[in-house]
């Protein structure tokens, strides 16, 4: 490393912070569609059900009872929130691997050249 | 590593990649066997309640009133699933366990030649 | 590392430790802040729902009918209880952080003078 | 390490497995004492509700209807079981402690007499 000019040298840290921002943004991803199969699979429950069913939402420890047409709205509201969300890391995720790889070939056409 | 030939450097990309995989199927077993428990455990708790106890589905987040009987057979099949792929991933970790014995060895040969 | 005199290698051990600390409070205040937000979504449910909806408390694998009035009281005094918690944690951060910058300025200055 | 004897490269390998099975036995220790702490909330709850308080058991995905009672009992037996093994633990933990500090001791005189 000590014998590589400074220029490189940032390219290096540049294309460190990358993969690192890389491997966050992958793992959120999967966190979110993780939720959004669970919500899935909540609605799924809800559809099948008559709208008399006795339904509890769970959350922070307790169960509140609720309806199971109001559930239904609410799930149908998370899932297509945590969709958009999961677009958006998508998108972010292309871009930084875009910006990762040409990082790449210039750090390696710099490190051929000196 | 630099002294190595190509073929050498391949198969040790290979053993690599192998041990990588059988890192992550075992995983995925441990996974699928701790649910196979849960489920176990489930079945257990409905098999010793009456038919007219008040059960409940918890997914997503979501508490849905169900019937002993109905969840008793979602359980059932749920299980059977479970072990078939707790089965099939078994048979791939032995699988692959072997292939990569057998690198192993073809690699140190290799190695005590050069 | 060798080269280095006993004072040098006793704060290089020491900004270590520090580290670590540093890493574990965090850690351990990202744990209580997302319980607060779980519990400000239970509290939120709570208040929505009229004095006499049923709910039930979930602890340690089992549900327990109560009251949601006794459950807001108890959720409200939760909140109190972490908040003070993740504050006592925040100032420790601080401190640690500003002990391990020094720290880490003296370090640099003894390097640069042997 | 080439230079080491057999011998002192053995105890070096032991040395290692033990580290790694004292890490192991905290792990499950840990564990263990968190399950405990959940099971006696759980208790504090049942034994504040009266014996006709609505109660659940929670299990693999479902919730089955139970007795105040009968819940008490076995969340008590629970802790029993609970109570023992992580001693049984503790226990483990020691001698497998003082067993590596002593190989440690042993490893030291033998590196100070090559």
């Amino acid at each position: 490393m000590d014998q590589l000019d400074e220029e490189t040298k940032k390219k290096f840290q540049n294309l460190t912070q990358l993969g690192q921002s890389l491997e966050l943004l992958s793992q959120q991803k999967l966190q979110i569609d993780s939720t959004i199969r669970e919500t899935e699979m909540a609605l799924e429950e809800l559809e099948k059900a008559s709208p008399d069913t006795v339904v509890y939402k769970q959350v922070g420890g307790i169960l509140v009872k609720s309806e199971r047409n109001k559930l239904l709205d609410e799930k149908k509201s998370d899932k297509e929130t945590l969709n958009m969300r999961s677009n958006t890391l998508a998108q972010k995720i292309e871009r930084t691997k875009s910006t990762f790889e040409n990082m790449q070939k210039s750090l390696q056409a710099d490190l051929q050249n000196q």
